[in-house]
C-alpha cells in the first residue's frame, strides 16, 4: 500500500453501469518523509476520508477486495484513514495533532 | 484510476479473435494539474468517449470488469467520461465549460 | 495496451513445461509520436507478427486471455497487428504505406 | 520479490472492515547493492519482522497468498525475513553478523 | 517477460509457511542491448538456472502459473533459460558461445 493525502474529487455521469454509486477521491501519494510525490490516484472510497487526511491506498486487484466493489472496473481504493505513521522510531504523522 | 484525455484511435484487422468488435482509443494521461504526462494507453472504450474529452482509465484486471470484456486480452479501459475534477477546493476541469 | 514494434525473437529449450510451443517476440515499446521508448517486452505471439510491424501489447493477467495461454506463466502478449494509428486527427502510422 | 528494510509502522482505526487485525509495516526497498531506493511500501506482516531487519516483499495478487489474507484489500506483504543475500559470489548481507 | 542475468541467491528460514522449499535467485534485468538495468528481482526458480545465465522472468500473477507455485505468495519467477536472443536480425546472445 502507499500513503496518500486526499486532495479532491472526480465526478462522472456517463460511465460504466457498474460504477454507479462509487465515490472517487483524488489522492496525492506521499513519500516516506511525508512529502508529495509526483503521482496521484483517483481512488474509490468507502471509508469516508476527507480532504487533507492521510490515507492508505491499495492498488490492483486488491483494491476490489472491498464489500460491493469486487466486480467493478476499479484499480485503486482508499482502504484506511491513517492515525499514525512511525519511521525510525520517530512519529512522522499523527492525525490527532492535525498535521 | 488515472485521468486521461482522448487523442485518437488504433485500428487493427489481424488480431486475437476475442478482440473482435472492441474499440481502441489512444488516451494521454494527465497529471493532477491537468498537464499531459509522457504516458499513454491504448484503452478499450464502451462509454463512447470522443477526442478531447477527459476520461477515467482503469488498468490491469479491473479494466476487464466491463460487460462483455471479462475474457478479452485487454489491460486498460475507459470506464467514465469525467464531468468535473476538483483539487484543493478549486475546479480543475469542468466538461460543461469546454476546457 | 501499448504500441510496440517487433524487433526480434527469444529462443529457449530449458523452460517451464507449460511454455512448450510458445513463440516469443522481442518488441520495443513506442511512444505516442511513434518514437522508441527505452522499454521492451518479450511477448508471446499467436497472431503471427513479423519484424518491423507495429503491434498492440497486452500485459499482466490480460495477456493470458488468449486461447491456449490461460495457464501459462506469461505476462505479455502480442494481441493485434496494427493497421493504423490516428492521433489529433493525423495519421501517425499506416501499415499500408510501409512506415 | 524485492528486498526491503523495515523502518516503521502505520496504524489505522477507521478502515475497511476486512483489514481488522492486520499489522502494517513501512519498509524501504533496497537495491542490489543494499542501498535504499526512493521507494517504500506499507506491507502487511505476519512473519513478525522487526525494525532494521531485511525482508522479502511480495506485491500484487501474490501478496494475498498468505493464510487469512486472501480476501483482504492489500497489495503488499512481508513474506520472509532474509538470512543471507549473495551476489556475484560475495555475501551482501548476513543477518547473523548484524548488518 | 523481461530478460535477466542470474547474479546470486537469497536465503530465508523465517517465512510464510507456503514458501517452504522455494529457491530464490537474485536476477539483474537487462535492456534490449544486453546491458544491465538498475532493476533486479528476487525470483522463484524451478528451471535450475545458474549464476551468469540469461533467463526469462515472468512477473505478477503469471509467475505463479508454475506447477506447485499457484498458491504461493510470489510475484516473480524464472520461467526459461535463454538459448538465443536475436534483435534486428543480429545475434545479441547465444548461450552456446558463452557470452
Amino acid at each position: 500500500m502507499q500513503i496518500a493525502k486526499v486532495r479532491g474529487t472526480v465526478v462522472s455521469t456517463q460511465k460504466e453501469p457498474n460504477l454507479g454509486g462509487v465515490k472517487f477521491l483524488l489522492v496525492q501519494l506521499l513519500d516516506e518523509e511525508g512529502s508529495p510525490l509526483p503521482v496521484y490516484e483517483v481512488a474509490a472510497d468507502k471509508v469516508g476520508a476527507g480532504v487533507g487526511e492521510w490515507v492508505l491506498i491499495s492498488r490492483g486487484s486488491g483494491s476490489r477486495n472491498v464489500e460491493g466493489h469486487r466486480d467493478r472496473p476499479i484499480d485503486a481504493s482508499v482502504v484506511a484513514i491513517i492515525d499514525t505513521v512511525t519511521v525510525d522510531n520517530q512519529r512522522l504523522y499523527d492525525k490527532g495533532t492535525q498535521w
